[in-house]
């Protein structure tokens, strides 16, 4: 248990990356020699100076005639000079202009006549609508220091500057080195015990995206020697080095001893949260940073240690002000990164925190930016304003219909039917999708909730919570929810009697399928307690699957299309009603109208008909709740 | 004159371009099927479902020990009970845990005994810290909608979710076809007549940032045919075309007969500055776009035209609120873009104006962003708040030095030995300088004024203009002014009583060396009147040094580096002192600290010495102004 021990330091990010950084002699990543055309986003490593003058020579700013001017002095309205050729020479925009040439009359202001002179009617003054030499770029001038990101316009003023090689800094190469005996490339055939090597890839994406040259090995095994000479091949070859670690404190511990041998160990432990385990380490003089192995924290781990030896300190990256819809408890131990959904609802932002596990790779793809909750505090209270550093496009998010509630398949199908809007959702259940509805949190929820009296659906449920006269209910789906039961049932399960013989798997609570479940268990006179598994929940019906397709456990309520997408068989229980609440005054929003276009399109229809399980007759009708 | 004629609409940015896209067949592009890890950047030409689940089977959250959950029930403090071998197995984070084991009981929570037995203190409770099969990702569920672009946290759920090829969309290529006869690539020998062609290589940039593959071909020479073979080919082989059309209304009109001839010009004339005179066309069903040629118009057009087909209508950029220095006037006529600099003086972000003319590539090089004039409006005063639209990163900006007033050659090199910190000139003269930091708009003034009375450089005129006891000078250097002639002096020039008997080129109203000349032609008696260019004017140094370096002018006052820079000979005339005005509660800021490090460091003073003309014995001392 000695492991624990290792983390031997609870310090800030800041301080951190500050004694990190102070043992780190300057990265020095040599030059290339570039064409100038293929130099977009490469930075240059020294001052560039105008070859030569832009223009090249003093030429003409207009279409026109260059002139003498003292031979114009006096031209008027009145008395109107002709100039006979030889006194004037045409000219294009860019054109050369030369002694005893000194200015240019636009060829709007003249008159020709037919014996080839041309009648003016003002004065030139000397110099008027030309373009002296080296107007735009001197010859000598500095056009770039050195240090600058090589954008789209500096390639076109080094060109006309007569630049057409730059010397560039080279990228840093950046070896990531995946380590671990359980780890196999995605691909092949998985067998138990197995995990799929994802975050080298990750990290390769993001070095590239913060212009490092990322270099793959292949995964090392467990093995104190052969990591050993890993990092030790990466501290020579590569400008740095990102160890990453596995998931177990075994191998971590097998990190640290390593580069405690060959190296010196900066950090070990930072108080943040997830990715604490990070180890900052120098090893010949150059930066080795264990990434601890959890996607999640790999994640932060690169954003706040790695990307600044790339990047610099200063880039903050998108910070917006947004009103949290949870309370957020976290630690005075740590700064704490909590991903959360970013939506307009109204006039404000609000932000709703996803799952926090540092396993939940899925909700970093999900989320629009991270709520950063400084160690300082215990937490934050709901609907108080945060800072909220975004991953995804403002832009984007203006145009985002936001779900929260229960879960559907068919939620995932509209999101990618959309066209120019987004349809983000978080499964929460119906119960905790009307309240969020109800906090302003949400633009609609979809949900399936019975009325246990009537045996409704839905509509009573809205009335209840919100009264008269604001609410209304865009129609989904008829979906029909059953048991799932392995493929072929080979225990023979018959119906919700049979649940007490056998390994059950729960949906959270406040979810609809588990109040159908509550519900049929009344009608039948089945005790909850009896049921095995009554209390293990999971959050969705393909989560249910999964358990049940991987053999933890034998049945669970939920949709026919879930089962149909697992492999599973599947006993019809009943038919449920799945809409969407929506307060009236959303029903005019462009995205919510395209949303209702999708809902009434056949195409929708059409792939609801190929998952199995559902009736679409008043898809996208609107029923207004009194 | 004709061509003028063919200006005929001054629509609104937004009715051209959804005219243009109302007449473009949706652009489709073609799939590719890339490997997950190669995919960075690249958009989803369909949604992408999990192979596999993730995790792939239950397994433990935790290091420590798998158990049968009802096996530790009622175990206590003070009832512990001892696990012996087979009643448990030792798990790490990620392995598996297999039936009958359903729960985990983390390793710091046990305590190991000799005989191999554990004890525990605490019950677990079924399926505690495990995570079950599929929490993360399950088998079946969207990762992915289809046109999602793959970002590195993607990457990394695709390859977990068992992943490793997906389908991409094809980038557009773009064939970018630059047309002139003038046209000559950059890096050849320049003739008088030549333009070095560099706006479609900014295109091709662009196209390429905006996630397009540019094609850029040859220049064309001014032939109809020709031009219109290239069109047609471009429209054939490629899904959009940029047809740079060179400067000059001459050949805009040729593009423009033949986009009539082949296809379908939807617009011709946009009201916007710079940019107007942009071609919105069709041919054989490809967007066709001829780009007008000077460079600050061709990037406007990109940007409102080119960039909306390559990534959407919705990229605004990013905007920001600035107060605007001088006013500045536009007109009904159209939407004006100034590029504008942007620095954070005291708590506010300023926006100073750049030249505005469309021929002005550097400007664009030089500029923070574009503050936008709308059509309605004439003009905007100074003091009003404005939207700009960044070019540069916000981040970057708030560590700027901001410098208004007179050029010397050292800014840039002292711009390029900046670290962590930036430093943006503006090139405007002494006595403007001053003005913009009486108003606010600058943390420095350089200057060189001459008292007329007293001789005394720089501090007279900051007492008068300031006032008591806020203000410092930042000692810069001595430089020497003196005559620029062409080398070999052919002329024979020997001194300011030959002004009259050459032709001159003088520096702009305000400028120090302006009222330098002004101060020894009294001095010496010598009439302004009987200078020959005396009223024509550049803006810098090195401007002066290339007119008279190009033969417009036989000689001018500037500095001694200028006219080593640029080969000339060099007549003194007398010493002057450039300093930097500052107000003291700018002194200790820390970028304003490292550009007096940098003043002071013995670097900075070798490469003064290499450029001539140069004392730097008191650079960097602070003198504070009563």
């Amino acid at each position: 248990m000695s492991e624990r021990n290792l983390y031997l330091t609870n310090i800030s990010i800041e301080e951190a990356l500050a004694r990190f950084q102070k043992e780190l002699p300057p990265l020095t990543t040599g030059v290339a020699l570039l064409e100038t055309a293929h130099a977009l986003g490469r930075v240059t490593a020294r001052p560039i100076f105008a070859r030569n003058n832009s223009p090249l020579y003093d030429c003409s700013a207009m279409d026109g005639i260059a002139i003498i001017s003292h031979k114009t002095r006096g031209a008027s309205e009145t008395s109107p000079i002709a100039l006979c050729p030889g006194d004037f020479v045409a000219v294009d925009t860019g054109d050369p202009v030369k002694p005893p040439f000194d200015a240019v009359i636009m060829a709007e202001e003249l008159q020709e006549q037919d014996d080839g002179t041309i009648i003016i009617r003002q004065g030139a003054a000397a110099w008027q609508h030309l373009r002296p030499i080296g107007e735009d770029i001197v010859q000598g001038e500095m056009i770039l220091p050195s240090g600058h990101k090589i954008r789209p316009m500096d390639i076109g003023v080094l060109l006309s500057g007569g630049i057409t090689q730059i010397l560039v800094t080279n990228p840093a190469t950046v070896a990531i080195i995946p380590t671990g005996s359980e780890l196999v490339e995605a691909g092949g055939n998985l067998k138990e015990g197995d995990i799929i090597e994802s975050n080298s890839y990750m990290l390769s994406a993001l070095v590239a995206q913060d212009g490092g040259n990322p270099v793959r090995t292949p995964i090392v095994a467990d093995d104190y020697e052969a990591i050993k000479e890993r990092i030790l091949w990466a501290a020579e070859h590569h400008d740095m080095a990102l160890l990453c670690s596995g998931t177990s404190a075994g191998r971590e511990d097998f990190a640290i001893h390593i580069l405690r041998e060959i190296g010196q160990v900066v950090v070990h432990g930072v108080a943040m949260k997830p990715g604490k385990p990070v180890i900052l380490a120098v090893v010949k003089g150059k930066p080795v940073i264990g990434v601890p192995g959890y996607p999640v924290s790999a994640y932060i781990a690169y954003e706040n240690f790695v990307k600044p030896l790339l990047v610099g300190n200063k880039a903050k990256g998108n910070i917006i002000q947004a009103t949290l819809t949870r309370r957020l408890v976290s630690s005075f131990k740590h700064r704490e990164y909590v991903r959360v959904k970013i939506g307009r609802i109204g006039d404000k932002l609000v932000a709703t925190p996803l799952a926090r596990g540092a396993g939940a790779a899925m909700t970093l793809v999900r989320a629009d930016g991270f709520c950063i909750i400084d160690q300082n505090l215990e937490g934050v209270d709901a609907g108080a304003t945060v800072e909220v550093s975004l991953i995804r496009n403002l832009e984007d998010l203006e145009q985002t219909i936001v779900s929260i509630g229960s879960h559907d398949l068919m939620l995932d199908i509209m999101a990618d039917m959309m066209v120019g809007a987004n349809l983000s959702s978080s499964h929460v259940g119906s119960l905790s999708g009307l309240m969020a509805l109800k906090n302003g949190e949400t633009h609609i929820a979809p949900i399936h909730q019975l009325d246990e009296i009537t045996g409704e659906y839905n509509v009573s449920i809205v009335k209840k919570l919100f009264g008269g006269g604001k609410m209304a209910l865009i129609k989904g789906v008829r979906r029909t929810q059953g048991l799932m039961v392995q493929k072929g049932n080979p225990l023979g399960i018959k119906g919700l009697a049979d649940l007490t013989k056998y390994r059950y798997i729960n949906r959270q609570r406040g979810a609809g399928t588990r109040i159908l479940l509550d519900y049929k268990l009344k009608a039948e006179g089945i005790n909850p307690e009896e049921i095995s598994g009554y209390d293990r929940d999971a959050t969705t019906h393909m989560a249910v699957a999964a358990a049940i397709h991987g053999g933890s456990a034998d049945c669970g309520l939920g949709i026919q299309a879930a089962a149909t997408a697992m492999g599973l068989d599947f006993i019809p229980i009943g038919q449920e009603e799945y809409d969407f609440a929506i307060p009236r005054e959303f029903l005019g929003l462009p995205h919510i109208q395209a949303f209702m276009d999708i809902l009434k399109s056949p195409q929708l229809h059409e792939k609801l008909a190929g998952l199995g399980g559902y009736t679409a007759e008043n898809c996208g009708e609107v029923v207004y709740i009194d």
